[in-house]
């Protein structure tokens, strides 16, 4: 039987920086990838196969970094684990283990829609043949209904418009497209985008039905309404895929993944869990999030890659920091909206500066750039931030994350000391990040 | 007599900051403004009147923040203190203050160069119709020789051969443009972009003499070259405008500026000192930092607005955050350099990473990215860290800077939750900045 050092079983993002950060950490140590998918797509990237990309070949994870990091990959189904002997057993040949990462990642949540079965629609799954037949079905669609109004949902009706001059809905139950992520202003603005090229959003409006007869031909929605659609595509998120864990009889947390402690480690010592697979909890509170992303999959990773031979890191929980973009707009979250922060309990005090994101605003490439600050009201301590505006917004979002996860304080944030250039950032006089949280120290002095 | 709560001297980044954090932190004060310019330049656009902006009128700081603000403007020059009365005397009339910030900025320095005061020969003026005059000159000249290589120099090179097809030569003493501010590695990839858009750029060069008669006609350089020039620009540094704090008698600091503690207050308990004309001292060992920045003004001006009338703010020394651009080529730096951390006596590690800032790489808009860190090496804290790229330079050397200031380490670093989309930014397993630091403590592993 093969014998090896770390299992890593998963091949996606969380699979892959495991075994890359295994190897950093445990130089001498021998790593075997077991995966089940011969190419793997880049998960974030799935949505521009469709429009921007053009084609699943050109949006896969290399495994370049498998074989400059001396990690073995082997093909093949990872079918059930024997703990007490340590062994990984697949429809290969078996591994015994001293260590296991459990990767594997997450599917689509088919809703309970009666009709879902219907021939045309389609769940989003993240394998390279899969995605490249649902790119013929949707080239040959005229009719696309979308369920569910999530980042997925509405960069896949961005870029199927881009594909052709196609019939694009979105339904979304909530009030608004983003809504479970981003404030009701950034909210409107990103739905104002959309339906400005081209996409039609039915916002507080239920799936009631898929019709037709073999294939789908129209969806009923609340109100009475039904839209014609040659093509469904379900978008309404995923689920821990646990089913290699629950077999081997592993916790499972209150969110369907599975159980990991600080340090990712699962209720066997042996076995790590990181990724959509593993349940999560917030860095706010600490109660069980559902967030899955593939950067959150990577920062679990680092932490469950380290740690297998002796604790090194740990998970402070789930900050959330992500973007969005369509067209030329974009919208970057991290941490804890406002509507967030008062559904958890939190006194908030809230701050949103705008101005471009050039200086002078004439500058070429100024877009308009809104930053809103959301801090704790008594501790000044900052507990999300959401951006608006053009190609910085990933970055400036991810500057914001850092004095997200340093708890710094208003007054802190104040004191931060920025760099400004004409061609790349605001004034420094203007700078919002900065003002931002002067202006919501001005109100935490009036409300004292 | 006129008679105010607060009177700050100066109307550029450092001024204008602090009348506006005063009136955040003092409600209820009377604040006077009092400076000598009808318009006021944006320190930073200076550079792009002379190509993308096209003119002085275009690069303003507006006045409309003073008024939102109720701080009265007063255009005098302020001549003398008398610090015992409290009044400052100015061309105009007298006011006495209870609280005065000095905000006089700096004046370009004036190389002892044989011929230098020759007609042709132009240092850079923070005036607009000084502005509006040179950029006739330049307009009108063909043979244009720049004196110093730092991040003015190649920026006015630039900004001028976009004005038109004029010969333009950069002279820099030292072997690399940006060598006080830049790793060898940035600044020769910065020198090839500078090259690359027609600008000769002689380094390792000094200039001996500017010859002609009454008007410049050539350059004398090191080596016995001479170069045609019917238009000389000095951009070599600037020294703080210190004469109305010296003929207070206020103390002076070692680099020649107002002498401040933490608080930003001068020798004079009542008189506080920001921006440009105020002595600085480094975040990193506290030494004297001859450093001269808008956005450092600005982050002073924010601790002297907001201490008049009772500490609230220190000042942790200057990081030095900064970014420059040419064409579509960003660079940006926080903090210290591999260099510049050696030379301070630190023992270093670093590492660095670069990939393209989408994902897939294939998006469009997708640039290769590099991010450099300094660690300490015993302590892993993060010293600095240097950038290099397209657009997102900027507020990812802001991200950079949150991490410095923070004192934060390759451990934490690592640890770092990044947003990650592909239209914005680099994929969450091949993130620059996370994976610089994974690599640095790699590396701290195998030196301890």
């Amino acid at each position: 039987m093969k014998k090896v050092d770390i299992v890593v079983v998963g091949g996606s993002a969380a699979g892959l920086t495991a075994a890359i950060t295994a190897r950093l950490h445990y130089p001498k140590k021998t790593i075997l990838l077991i995966r089940q998918e011969k190419q793997v797509p880049i998960p974030c990237g799935i949505p521009y196969i469709f429009g921007t990309v053009g084609t699943p070949a050109k949006n896969l994870i290399p495994d370049t970094p498998l074989e400059k990091n001396s990690v073995e990959l082997l093909m093949a189904e990872a079918t059930d684990i024997d703990r007490k002997a340590r062994v990984l057993k697949t429809d290969k040949e078996d591994v015994q283990f001293d260590r296991l990462i459990i990767a594997t990642g997450s599917r689509p949540i088919m809703p309970p829609i009666p009709g879902s079965d219907k021939q045309g629609v389609h769940a989003i799954l993240k394998d390279v043949d899969y995605l490249a037949g649902l790119q013929k079905k949707i080239a040959a669609a005229q009719d696309i209904v979308i369920v569910g109004g999530g980042f997925i949902g509405i960069e896949f009706a961005d870029e199927i418009r881009k594909s052709g001059e196609k019939n694009v809905t979105v339904v979304e139950i909530l009030d608004h497209c983003l809504g479970l992520a981003y404030d009701r202003e950034f909210c409107e603005e990103m739905g104002k985008i959309v339906e400005s090229r081209g996409v039609k959003l039915l916002t507080s409006t239920k799936v009631e039905a898929i019709e037709g007869g073999e294939s789908v031909q129209s969806v009923k929605v609340s109100g009475g309404k039904t839209l014609k659609a040659d093509l469904v595509l379900l978008s309404i998120g995923a689920t821990a895929n646990v089913d290699l864990a629950k077999k081997a009889d592993l916790r499972i947390g209150l969110t369907g993944g599975i159980a990991v402690d600080r340090t990712m480690k699962t209720s066997d010592e042996n076995i790590f869990a990181c990724g959509d697979c593993a349940e999560k909890i917030s860095f706010f509170g600490g109660a069980p999030s559902p967030l899955k992303l593939a950067s959150i999959a990577t920062h679990e990773a680092r932490i469950a890659g380290a740690n297998l031979f002796g604790i090194r890191r740990e998970n402070c929980g789930t900050v959330g920091v992500w973007a969005t973009a369509v067209g030329e707009f974009a919208i970057g979250t991290a941490g804890l909206t406002e509507e967030m922060a008062r559904r958890k309990g939190y006194q908030t005090v809230t701050a949103s500066i705008e101005g471009p994101n050039r200086h002078p605003g004439c500058m070429p490439g100024a877009e308009n750039t809104k930053v809103k600050l959301v801090f704790e009201a008594s501790s000044g301590i900052l507990l999300g931030g959401q951006v608006s505006g053009g190609g910085v917004v990933g970055e400036l979002t991810n500057a914001v994350s850092a004095c997200v996860q340093r708890r710094m304080t208003a007054e802190e944030i104040a004191m931060f000391q920025i760099g400004t250039h004409p061609a790349l950032t605001a004034s420094p006089i203007a700078y919002a990040l900065v003002n931002a949280a002067e202006m919501a120290i001005g109100q935490m002095k009036k409300g004292s």
